[in-house]
Formats: C-alpha cells, structure tokens, sequence
C-alpha cells in the first residue's frame, strides 16, 4: 500500500464530489454548499449522473467527463456502486477519496462483501480511503470543507481526528464560539483504509498543527499506532478521549462503530507509553483543546494564584492539591513588592488575595510582579464579578501585563461568572490567554500542561537495555517442548527453569508422586516445607485444602500429604491428582506479597502487570499495566502507580522494599513476552517484595502455539 | 439570644442604609444604588452625618432622626463607630443589622475588642447581626438588595448562604444567564453571630425556597448545624460545596476567613449524616442549582439515553458507570415502538440513537415513547450539532414532548457544542428542563438526582434503637478511678472491663509483673499464648520486639518474656518496663484485621472509624468517619464505604465475614463516646472479622478530664 499522501488529502489542487446534489437537507446538497463556501481556490467538480448545474455550477455526468485529474474525490453515492466509482476514479489519476455514504455492512446481505470490493478497488487504483460511513474531512487553511458538518471550521492550529462524526460535530460547533480554528479535522467513520496511526505519523510533522485531539473508540493496528503517537507526541501535544472506557460504554461504543472497545486498563497503558494524554471528560477534552492551542507543554511545578475572592482562591487550592500542584512559595522579596501594591488588608501570601474592591490596575501590577517571581512557575488570576472594580477592564489590564512580561510564563485565567465576565472571556481567547469557567477548571489546564511535559519527557529518555542477561535457548526448549506435548501449561521444574533463564528470583520446588516421596523431599530441604497439591483440575489449590505450610521434616511432611489427598478426594472428587510440590518454607513476615504477571491483550500485544498480590488479587483490583518491552524507569514508574507501592515504601518497623529487584523482574517479564511469544499468560502470585529482594514463591504460565486463538 | 426573625432580614418593612454615599465606585454609593433598585416597596432611608441628598433622596444626619423605625439596617461606615451605632439602632426599635464594614481585627491593637463591643451592643439590644466583612442579602422576591453586588440577583427558588462573597458575587452573576433566580442570598462574612445554622433553621420551612446552595469553610456551632442542617434537608435538597479541604486549602481559608477549615475527612461525615449533597468543584455546584432549581429528588435508578451522536451516547454510558448508575434495559415493546419511528439504522437498544440526519420530530416521538416506558425511571436526551436537521427545532420537540407526557420523570439533556447549540440551551432553561453542556455533567445531574433521594431516605429513616445493653456505672468507675489517678490512659484489665460494659467482644488479658509470672499466665490460658510488652513510654511495641506470638507453655513463654526485657532494653533503654501481657493466642488466619475506634473533632464531636487494621493503618488510609451515636444501618453503611469491605465481603474459599457482628462495634463505640465524654481516643487495633465474628484483640483507650484542653 501506498503511504498516504497528505497534499491530496489536505490539500488537494482539485475536488471533485461525486453525488452533488441540489435537492434542500440532502447530503449531497449539504456537502455541495460546503464545498463551495469553504473558500477552496482549486478546481471544483461535481459530478451527477444526470449532469446539468447544481448550485450553479455545471456537473458532468460521469467521472471520464471531468476536466481535470481530481486529486481528492468526495463520495456521497448509495453503496454499492462505489467500488466501481474508485476504480474510475483511480484510472483518472485520483489519489484519496472520502467515502461519506454508509451502507457497507456485511451483515446486510444486500451489501455483503461490498466492503471487500471497496478495499480492493481502492488498493488496486493507488487511492486511500477515508470512511466509509464518515462526517467528512475539513483543512480551512487549505480551504478544504469536505463535510456535511453544520460549521465550518474556523482556520487555526489544532488537528482533530474523531471516530465519531457526533464527536467532531461537537468540537466544531464548540470551537469558534472559544476562538479556536484547526488545522485539520478528519472524522474516520468504518476506518476501512486510513486510520488514527496514518493520520498521527502525518500530522507530526505538519507544521500548520500545534495540538492533536483524538476522539478513539478502538484501534485495530496498534503498533501502527504506537509508532505513530509516540511520534506525533514527542512533536506536541496529543490529547485523547478514549470512548467505551467503562463495560456498558464499551457495548455501546460496539453497537455504534461495530468494533469492540479494548480493555481499558490497556488502553490507559498504551496511551501512557504513547506520550499521549488522556482525558476523563468531553470538557476537560475541549478545555485542553483551549489551551494547548494557547500554551506549550510545560515543566512548570509551582503555581502563583492571584485573586480578588478569597474563597475563588481557596477553591484552586484544593484542587491544585487534588492534581498533585504545589504552590509557589512567595520569596519575602516577592512580598514586599506585592506589599506596595495591593491593599493594607491582602492575604501576605499565595493566593495572593488583592481583596474584592481590587482596582483593574493592581491585578496589572501584581501580576507583573508574579511574572518577574522566579519561585513561580506558572500563574493563575481569577476574577469575582464586583461593582466597584469592571472585570472586562481587569482583564484588559492583564493581557497587557502578560505581554509586557520579559519572560514568558505560563498563565491561566477564570473570570467567574457570566454576566459580566462574557466580555472578558472573549477577550482573553482573542489574546490567546487559557480562560476557564471555574477555578477548578483553571487549575486542571495547569496540571495538563505539566503532564503533558512529563509524557514527553519519557519520550525522550532514550531507553535504556536494562534487560538481564538471558538464556533464550533454554528457555525455547522448555516452551516447545510443553507445546510439542500438546500441554497448555508448563510444570513447576519447566516453570522454574523458565524463570532462571531470565534471571527472576524463584523459590526451588521438588515434584513427587506420592506422600511417601512428599516425606524424602522435605529431609533433603534444610528446615520447614511447604507441599502443595499438583493438579490440573485445581487452580485454586487453598480453596480445597491442597496447600500446607509450615511442615518439619519427613513424617510430618508425609502425613500431611496424605491427609490432603482424603480432602481433595472429598472436596473434588472428579480432580485428577499427578503429585506433589514441596518447596523450603520461605519465612519473610514483613514481605510484601506482590502480583506480577504478563497476558497479551488482542489488540496491543504483550503486557506486564504488577500489583497487591495474594489470594485476594481479584477483590483488591490493584494492578497497572505496562506494554512490553520495558527498562527499570518505566518499570518503577509502574510499580509507583500501584496503591500497594505505599506499602512497599515502608512503614513503622518495615524497612522499605528493594524496588529495584521487582523492577528488574517486571524488566525481565517484559523481555520474556517479547522473546517468547508462545507464552500466553504469566503470574507470579505471590512475589515476596522486602529489604532483601524480590522472589517469586508460586508461578503458573499457560503456553499456546502462535496463531492459535486465545485462551 | 432571641431567635432570628426572618421577616426583618428577609422581608423588612423598612431598610436605613447607615453611611449611604454618592461619592462613585464607593462601596455606600453601590448599596445605595442596589437599594433603590431593587424594588424595595417599604419605606428606604440613609443616613449620612452631613444629611443632606443622596442619589435623589434626603439622607437623615443621624439615626434618632429617622422618620419611621427601621426594621433592618445595613451599616457601611467605619468599623470603630459600629457598636455605639448598633445601640442606637436597637433604641430606634430596629431588629436585625448586616454590617458591611471590615476593619474588627482582634489582632489589629487598633481595633482590638471591637468585635466584642459589638456583638454585646447587639444583644443588649436584641439585634440580629450578618456580617461583618460581607457582601451582604439580597432577598429578590422581597424587593431587597442590600449588597453590593455586581449583578443584582433575579427572584427565583434558590436560597444561596455562603462564606465567601465572592462566591455568591460569582454564582449572582451566573444565573440569570441559566435562566434561575433566587429566593435569598446571604453572604456571612465573619458570621459574628448569625451563622449557617440560623439561616439553615429559618430557609427549612421558607415556602420561597426550592432548593438550598451552602459554600461552607468552616463551622462553629456545629450541633445548631446539624440539627438545622437535617431539618432543612428533610425538606428540600441542600448542596454544599467545601473549601479548604485540602491542607493548604485549609491554611488559604484560614488567610481568607481567620477560621480553620475543618479536618475534611468528619466535614464530609457531617454533611453525609445531615443528608446534605457535598460537591467537589464549583461547576458541580452551579450544575447543582440548575437542577434542583427544576427537579426534585428522585428515585431514579435506570437511565435511557436518546442521542443522534452515538459517539455521544458512547461518552455518556461511560460517566453513567463512573457514577453508579444503571442504563434502562428496553423492552421488547419499548424497542418495537421505536422501530416504528426511528431510521433503519438505529441501535435498536439503550442508548437509542436515532443517526445523525434525525428530523426533529424523530426527537420529540422517540423522547414520547420513552417517557412512556416503564423501565426507564428518567431519561438523558443528546443532540450533536448537524447541517441536515435544526437544533433549536429539535429542543423544541424535546419540550413540547415533555410537556405532553403523562407520567412525569425526570428529564436531562445535552445540546453539545456552542453555535448552534445556545439557543436551544436558552429554550431548555426558559421552559425548566435541565441542560447541560457535555454528556458528562448531564449524567452528574442525574447522579446527584439520586443520591440527594438517598439522602433524604436516611433522614426519614426512623434511627433505630439498636445498642447494646451497657453497664454505663462500671465504664464510669474504671474512666473515673483512671481520672482521679492523673492517667491518661487506661490499663489493658481496665480496657477489658470497659469493652465488656460495652459488650465489645474483646480478647480476655492477663497482666503480669515478672517472665515467672508470665509463665504461669501461660499455663493457665489453655494453648499457645501471646505475650507482649507493658510499658507506657512503648507505643508501637511490636517495632522493639516487644511483642512474641505463639508461645507455648510455662518455659517458653517465661524464656520469651525474659528475652524480651533484654531486647527492650536494648532498643529502648530510657522505657521503663511495667511487666508484660499475655493473651490466649488468636488463631483466624482467614480473618480479616480492622481498624475501629472513636475520636473527637473539635467541631462535630464524638466520630467513630472503621477501616483496615492491622500495622500499617496510615499507609492503608482506608478509613470511614460516622459521628456518634450510630445505628446498625449508619454503621453498615460506614462499613460499605470502606475498601477493605470488599475483602469483608469474602472470596475464594473466605467466607463472608460476620458484618452485623463488626456493625454492633461501630454502634457501641458511638454509644460510648455519647456516655463517658472523658474518653478521648479509643482505638481498637486489629478487629479480627470472620465468619465467626468480630474480635478486638489489641485496644488502647486514652482519657481524658472533660473541659481540659484536646490532646
């Protein structure tokens, strides 16, 4: 397949719509219009089969009629004449077509197949796809209004891509109003060709696109994706709402575009690992559409609040404190010059509260001297409507103070209220400042910002080979050999030798056959053993009493083997019992126990997990997830994001763990992933996590031969 | 004190405006002005020590020369003059006064003592104060405006009390762009006397009043509160939001108001037990207001979505999980119905997308059908922005379609966008349905519809009788002997005896003096013991080795006991040893370690915790604070919200723990905080829960007299 080319797509020399249409609420007629006003300075054609003029234009009855080659073809025709429409609109020297019509459902039998045909005719013709069953695509720097969307986008710097037209129709209807333009926006319907990956490796290096906005429903071609996103981020800002996040969301989001939404937590992992910032909600979407139009990616830690409501003040610093903000300390010389200006009773301290008959000017001057305070990072002024100071006049003083300041800092602003604050919000987006609604909002745009930096900052951190040194062959053998056995899971020795072959830490475990055997392998062990059931038909050895701690020596381990076989035998009787583990007692009180794991996810391939372990890993729900491959930061960036981390950090008389070793074995469990895709899934439950490493006590993998469908 | 009169403040007779100006931008010059134009009906007179005009009006030189006795007065002059000024107008026959000024600054040597002259001139003369430092009242149905606010608000049913003027200056400016109005609107200020619980206990019963907005940051009187606070919210929604919760939050409303915002964690106690809806942000709160303004509390429990966005739709099942909420699930008559009206394509289930290119009147008779169906307790309407069908139209038949319905439920819906989409915002808030703009917030509405119903359900509840039978005179006797001794602590045999009082089960203890004695302990207590340390300058015992666990027998525990004073001694040799516990040995390994216990706010009293025990309860931080007294439905609910309840709630071979028994813990705990105010603290560390029960194993009580300062 050809790589898309971006000029024919965004800026065509020339357009044709195929399916123009004058009848009024058509989308032929609408697309018509949209054409025609977006200012296009091109050749534009239409074409009707019946020919004549369509909003005054002449439209030629077939595409062997047009006058020139048509760079760009907009389709709005039933379905199933249009695999033919793309082959003759390849033949006549068209590279990108934007399918509107939908209709291309195989499970529809009048339509099946035709999504095939569609794929094929344009594959054949060299032309790429946009759609089917899409909004359309607009580039009003170029001109280009290729959609039936009720606005046009207004010119500017943001690029969305949404797969949902409802989703952009929104973006657009929002943006004007906020005085906000794109660059480009392309809605991708069925994605049948061009998808997010195509359009993100295109968009990184467009120099018209400052921030990307992503509306994702689901991926199919992840890596495609990853390079792409990382790509595009490490250039600016990529912002994305992911839809179907939650099990009904994701239902819907099936019924809606028909592929299914992935698993959330992978896709948070992945969004993560991309540099690309994920958003909660539709507001925080937009408003971060606000700002990173406005606003570069930032290391800023510390925010200034200047205000003249205490209480607006005090509402930014809960939230500051809720984004994990600091701040900024106010130096006493910051003070005393802050002491000059504002009245007798200010705060004497950030906020910096200036008191609500603040005058327009002393919001200037105290921000100027907040821009100048090298101890703030960024500033934040919000406005309370007052009768004895005008907010629009308080607004205007700070742009001016913001365009006067030496050194530009990030600034943020929320003029509270409506009424009497419309005015200063308009004039704040014409002066490209971030303005929010609430001061809570405000205080979000920061934490983004800084976010935003910190994403990037992963990107750019060459990653380093932090793998263990391994024995890959070892490790083949073992798997091929459980695969060429038509087995679905290793043995305990196969698994151990697995786990020393990548260098993780794991108990030693002797199988045996019979409670006599049990009683051998516990006198060979110095000390205490543990003996556990072996069965396949138990995955849950506690549940039915096969796991026994604490035994000495060889009578006691022998009768307690025996005992458990009477109480498997009753517990579950249909179990076939192949034996016994015995493994030394491994006594560690104030260890951690740790669930580390991999599983492969449909969609984006391996993955590492980490997490609380223990028997109640389902209930506790404490687990992260990181895309395999992984180097020790990125590791310890996962580990740190687990709520048990802070048990790991020690407490009271618990040393804190050495985090170094359960990075190591998340390093090694992700390189295990990538060397060895037969193995499907991986759980170290529980990992023993103190001051003295990380060892793996119990390990199950499950192994299938590539290709195979998923467990 | 006499009672605050409502009437004076919010529906005077007769207002004098004490230091009315015309000099512009002063802050008597806006009073003056919003006075005059509010509507004011009664008699309106100013007082001006040079007399003469102002604003048109003859302004009285001083007070005794007032033609007519003033209900209300409103003071703006100088703060030293404000007693002597309060005297007079309570001689004048005036009933309540809403001070202005600031300037009564304790720490200020200049005005030190004013506050107290003027809060006694106040109650000599039997005068109601707000204030001082505040915004001041609008009562807008009243013709009052006596504020100095920029917008004067619209008459509506929304009462608004808040500490911070400028959070009312904000939300005065909001609402009339929403549509909504208020009853009455008080700012406090420094809420020198009158306070939330006053205005709570009077808007209770205010048939003016639809819903009641509190912006709190901290509370004084919080039994007035709590009793108001109920009162009110038995009766109509009451949303709160809270600033300072965080701790620098805490420390910014402290700069702002001088009072310390209150530990956040009992503030949200107190609201939940009052039945009041706390808000995390500003917009939450606005959002609020619009809702309540048009909808009462609700039962709802399923949600049916219509949208012509399924992207849309896709956004807002995801929030409607997020927040707990239940998508309807259509009947087959419901479905076939909509078959009947919507395109070909349409999803054929909740959410019911009816496509972009949905006519307005796909709207209204997809929206009558819903309305109509049983299984959808209320419904969400989503409208994205297309060239193909108008907006405004569409809400239109959106409302017209509610108008019409039979059955009434609640509505909510989200016009997304901004150009095309104001208008029919406007249309929505002129004809009372609730709007949005994202699908997110529209289902925060619905939530809160909900959750304010559950609320209010609480405070209907009937509290249920459910302590224990106590021995209150043998908990006194040992609290008392404690007292009397100068301990600030109880022994473990006291401990014993006051949970037993209390029918807390609790592990039976001996105390001993020797390791000879802990020996014999030991062999009097069938089967292995525990044996612990005694010594009150230990308090984590087990961090010094002073604690050993399955000991067995008379030697080895004396051995244990032996070794231990050495160890003791090592780690903490400045600790003077008392003897040492022992304690049968607790063997539940599947039992569960809770943390339960009461301490005592400064603000709200007596609080019981529960949440996960064992060592490192401040790293878990997985508490749940109820104030006391409790029933046995509080105390389940407190332990519902904990984390560690999931683990409570059994899995894998766990059996679900004993809930009931671990509840009647929280209840006696409560009861025992209301009887014996001299226990300070009381901890109960670990609570073993299993199926079998609650069991406190370790409890350290702490008391203290009552009237001396908090620990």
């Amino acid at each position: 397949m050809t790589t898309l080319n971006l000029d024919a797509l965004f800026a065509p020399r020339s357009i044709v719509l195929v399916g123009a249409s004058e009848r009024p609420g058509s989308v032929g007629s609408v697309l018509a219009r949209n054409l025609m006003d977006g200012g296009f300075t091109g050749e534009l054609m239409f074409v009707h089969p019946r020919g004549g003029e369509i909003h005054g234009r002449t439209a030629c009855a077939s595409i062997g009629d047009l006058p020139t080659p048509p760079d760009l073809a907009v389709i709005a025709t039933p379905a199933p004449a249009i695999p033919g429409l793309v082959a003759e609109l390849g033949a006549a020297g068209c590279r990108a077509a934007i399918i509107i019509s939908a209709g291309f459902e195989d499970s529809d039998p009048a339509t099946a197949g035709l999504r095939r045909d569609l794929l094929e005719a344009a594959r054949r013709s060299q032309i790429r796809l946009v759609g089917p069953n899409c909004l359309g695509v607009l580039s009003p720097g170029h001109g280009v209004n290729a959609s039936f969307a009720r606005e046009a986008a207004p010119a500017g710097d943001l690029a969305l891509i949404a797969q949902s037209g409802a989703v952009a129709a929104a973006a657009l209807d929002w943006a004007p109003a906020h005085g906000l333009g794109f660059s480009h926006v392309v809605t991708l319907g069925d994605s049948l060709d061009v998808d997010i990956g195509d359009l993100l490796e295109q968009l990184a290096d467009d120099p018209s696109t400052r921030a990307i906005l992503l509306y994702v429903e689901s991926l199919r071609d992840a890596p495609k994706f990853m390079r792409a996103a990382r790509r595009a981020a490490l250039a600016k800002p990529v912002i994305a709402i992911k839809g179907g996040r939650s099990a009904a969301g994701a239902k819907a989001a099936f019924s809606h575009t028909g592929a299914l939404a992935g698993a959330d937590a992978v896709y948070e992992a992945a969004f993560r690992r991309a540099g690309v910032l994920q958003v909660e909600s539709l507001d925080a979407f937009l408003d971060a559409a606000a700002t990173f139009s406005r606003t570069a990616a930032d290391p800023a830690r510390t925010l200034a609040i200047l205000t003249n409501g205490g209480g607006a003040g005090v509402l930014a610093v809960d939230a500051l404190e809720r984004h994990g903000g600091a701040l900024a300390q106010l130096s006493p010389d910051t003070v005393a010059r802050l002491a000059t200006i504002a009245p007798a009773h200010w705060s004497r301290g950030n906020p910096v509260d200036i008191l609500g008959d603040a005058q327009p000017a002393v919001f200037g001057r105290a921000l100027e001297t907040l821009m100048a305070a090298p101890e703030a990072d960024a500033v934040l002024i919000l406005n309370c409507p007052t009768a004895v100071a005008d907010s629009t006049v308080a607004a205007e003083a700070v742009i001016a103070a913001v365009r006067a300041a030496d050194r530009g800092k990030p600034v943020f602003t929320s003029w509270i209220g409506e009424t009497s604050q419309a005015e200063a919000r308009r004039r704040f987006a014409a002066a490209a400042i971030p303005t929010f609604p609430t001061p809570e909002s405000a205080v979000r745009g920061f934490a983004q910002l800084t976010r935003v930096e910190a994403l990037q900052a992963q990107l750019r951190a060459a990653p380093a080979d932090d793998g263990p040194a391994v024995d890959v062959r070892a490790a083949r053998a073992i798997v091929g050999r459980a695969l060429a056995e038509g087995r679905t899971a290793l043995t305990p020795p196969e698994v151990s030798v697995l786990l020393s072959a990548y260098g993780i830490p794991a108990l030693p475990a002797r199988i045996v056959a019979t409670p006599k055997e049990a009683g051998e392998a516990a006198a060979d062990f110095a000390g205490p053993v543990a003996l556990k059931i072996l069965s396949r038909d138990i995955s849950h050895k506690s549940d039915v009493g096969g796991v026994q701690l604490h035994l000495s020596g060889r009578e006691a381990t022998a009768a307690a083997a025996q005992a458990m076989l009477a109480t498997v035998a009753r517990l579950r009787p249909e179990a076939a019992v192949e034996g016994f583990l015995v493994q030394p007692m491994i006594v560690r009180p104030k260890a951690q126990e740790i669930l580390a794991g991999l599983v492969r996810d449909p969609t984006f391939g391996p993955v590492v997990m980490v997490g609380h372990g223990g028997v109640a890993v389902e209930v506790l729900a404490d687990r992260v997830l990181g895309l395999a491959p992984l180097d020790l930061a990125l590791a310890r960036d996962m580990i740190g994001r687990t709520r048990v981390s802070r048990l790991l950090a020690g407490y009271r008389d618990r040393p804190p763990a050495d985090l170094d070793a359960l990075a190591a074995v998340l390093v090694a469990l992700g390189r295990l992933a990538v060397d060895l895709p037969e193995v499907a899934e991986l759980d170290l439950n529980p990992v023993l996590c103190d001051e003295t490493g990380a060892l793996a006590v119990d390990a199950r993998v499950a192994v299938r031969s590539p290709g195979s469908p998923p467990l």
